[in-house]
């Protein structure tokens, strides 16, 4: 019988804990915090997330998707709030298709109920790693309250400690690991839109709200208790930035020139923006994420991305799945399996971290501009003719099987074409003729 | 009176001892290592380096040239010796300029026996580096031989202890500290070549002799003593790798194939292939270099390259020159000197890293293309008919004081120039012509 030592019970190590459980295999699962059950651990940072296809398709294959469905909220579009308050909108996908807004905390302690089902699971909280002893595969732990220590022997180890990953840290010091740790150069803030009184939303709870402002952002994402969690997406340095908006007098003017709808909706807004930290935001990238057949690294701790594509769950959630499906592959040639795992994601992880960077572009500027969102509305409309010939980058990466690292490739080719497509003359009056169907079609059969 | 501790003796940390101690500060040298002047501390690792002007005109700032002199012998050229043992020469510049290799021991004795003349410079060998307290400005250290601790309070701190830097480890940890290690699918082992009996060397010392073959190559540079330090370049994976050459008849039928002309020079060839060890290489990158206005980085710390440039100390001992001449300018306001120091190095740091990664494709593969050669050729001869319009990126590097940036840029520029050249037909036997002159001429001021 195989032991594996879960290192972080966030969302990806709940998850994988499940799915090890439901094989049989005995799960030794650590974490840093206090049982999220029980302790109310808020940070004041960003903990809504987008459930999608992927994660979806990973919680159905432990039987978890329907309890999830209960704590989500649908949204089908985008909604652009632009400085005097008008709204425009852009649909995710095809009709019905939506992104589930998801409260982390929430989805963190379900997966945590679940896997506590499981006999063979054991959950060890307050117990951050401290080192981990590679050739005699111990790892070590405090707890940060007692500060009592403690070293466990293990046989598979599995890093799941998210982007600031211990165990990630200490493969760092193997020979040609390669390593990267990249900061963008904004950060964010979270601020809250309390409900109604009767509990019901403020704004359309359907919909993923943007007031896109070129370099910088305010998004806002739905919650079950009828309040939203919005997210200031905001340069640390610069004319308009962290740096520059610091006074009372600075935050209300800078509110009513880029956000004036917002502010009936959050009252305090001044004393929320005082208040809440600034947080930075990067991708961690590394390479190998196994070492030998004993270590292996899952999610954040071996792919952390900026939050934009709503992906990084998602992506963490898909290593469970593959994982779990390659269990079966390798399972009469096991000392192979950690480092295929890795081959075989680390592509995909690269992808996903540049369509999360390049996401921001889009959110932050692109969505106010027409021809952009003239340029989507064609790809949509072509896909719905052409669904055989076309699928638009995004509902690729978001309600699609194919891989990040094909969308990627397959996202650069139709925007090559699309360039073609909106040098057509007076586009905006005849985007869904014969005439642009059959350019596209001409292009797609000429490359 | 300020007080420096720096942090890491090799050649940059001995260096900027000698700049500081100059002026009167006092410094406080912590080395990992044994003292050097007495202790032989020979670790199998590639110990030549090429001296060009930047290290040059450091050395000749604290007037350590004529010394260094001494230990240095002068490489004119390139030769590159194919399969069949023929040979094929390079010059590196014009008449008379010439790269110095040296022994990285013997510098690094000598530069800490300068900064020893010093009253005003204090020197700490053993003394590891195990953490860093940025908030109280402290420092602590571990005798790896005694295992005795210690902890020193430090004014103003300098990170000089190498690529794998203490220092910046710490920093690390520090919010929107971007970070990268990044090795190269190659490693590298050591070989000797003996002098002759009567001391002399076996084959031209005044020349970097390159054995370039395509994926992989051997150099040697020679040495004072008659010997050569001969480092082979080699992939660690694939068809011919250091996976795939380990017993004693792929080692022997490797050299015949690739390198016959050498075997007799190394009469042991198999057995220090199979006793030296392998080496890894990496690229790191890091910013911001500097904590506040009390911790800096400099030299590896903060840009350790791959070596195929020959620029990884010329660099470093580049920051001791450019920190001094930067002291002067921020004597009154070194509270932020050292951002600004860090601000002015970093794109000169990341084009140097670029610069050495390409020149492994250049030193191993194009050195043996004639088109290459004929190419450079005309490049060498188009320079000293116009050296106000153009200067080989070889020689802006090597020779020059441009930075790193500019050659760089600059160097792409007049690459992209050079390939239209190439294109004139029957090139090969008018290289030198009027033709050829005017269509350079004509390029440049076309764009």
């Amino acid at each position: 019988m195989k032991d594996f030592t879960i290192v972080g019970g966030g969302l990806v190590g709940a998850l994988q804990s499940v799915f090890l459980a439901q094989r049989g295999f005995n799960v030794h699962l650590f974490e840093r915090r206090p049982d999220l059950r029980t302790a109310d651990i808020y940070q004041g940072r960003s903990i809504n997330l987008a459930v999608s296809n992927r994660a979806w398709k990973a919680l159905r294959k432990v039987g978890a998707e329907e309890t999830i469905r209960q704590i989500a909220i649908p949204m089908y579009k985008r909604t652009m709030h632009d400085t005097k308050g008008n709204l425009s909108f852009q649909p995710y996908g095809k009709e019905g298709e939506a992104i589930y807004s998801v409260s982390r905390g929430e989805l963190n302690k379900t997966l945590l109920q679940i896997a506590d089902t499981y006999e063979n699971t054991n959950m060890h909280f307050n117990a951050r790693c401290t080192d981990v002893d590679l050739d005699n595969k111990k790892i070590s732990f405090v707890n940060d309250e007692t500060e009592e220590k403690s070293t466990q022997s293990y046989q598979y180890l599995i890093g799941t400690d998210g982007a600031f990953s211990a165990v990630r840290h200490r493969l760092m010091f193997n020979d040609r690991f390669t390593y990267s740790q990249t900061y963008i150069e904004h950060g964010y803030k979270e601020l809250h839109i309390e409900p109604n009184e009767d509990g019901s939303h403020k704004m359309d709870p359907n919909t993923l709200h943007i007031w896109p402002r070129e370099d910088f952002m305010l998004i806002a994402l739905p919650n079950i208790d009828g309040s939203f969690t919005c997210t200031l997406f905001f340069p640390w340095e610069g004319k308009v930035s962290f740096q520059s908006i610091k006074t009372e007098p600075e935050i209300i003017s800078f509110f009513q020139v880029y956000f004036p709808d917002i502010i009936p909706y959050i009252p305090d807004f001044v004393d929320q923006y005082l208040n809440h930290p600034n947080s930075s935001l990067a991708t961690f990238r590394c390479y190998p994420w196994h070492y030998k057949d004993s270590v292996v690294l899952m999610g954040d701790a071996a792919h952390g991305v900026v939050p934009f594509y709503g992906q990084g769950m998602n992506a963490g959630f898909e290593d469970c799945f593959v994982f779990d499906q390659m269990l079966d592959e390798y399972a009469n040639r096991f000392e192979y399996f950690f480092e295929a795992f890795g081959k075989s994601r680390k592509p995909n992880a690269d992808a996903v971290a540049e369509l999360a960077l390049r996401n921001f572009i889009e959110m932050r500027d692109l969505t106010g501009d027409p021809a952009f969102l003239l340029q989507k509305k064609i790809e949509g409309w072509f896909y719905q003719k052409h669904p055989d010939k076309w699928v638009p980058l995004y509902s690729m990466v978001t309600f699609s099987d194919f891989s990040y690292e094909y969308a990627l490739q397959k996202g650069d080719y139709q925007n090559a074409i699309m360039a073609q497509v909106m040098k057509i003359p007076d586009l905006a009056n005849k985007w869904d003729s014969k005439e642009v169907e059959e350019k596209i079609l001409h292009l797609l059969s000429a490359t």
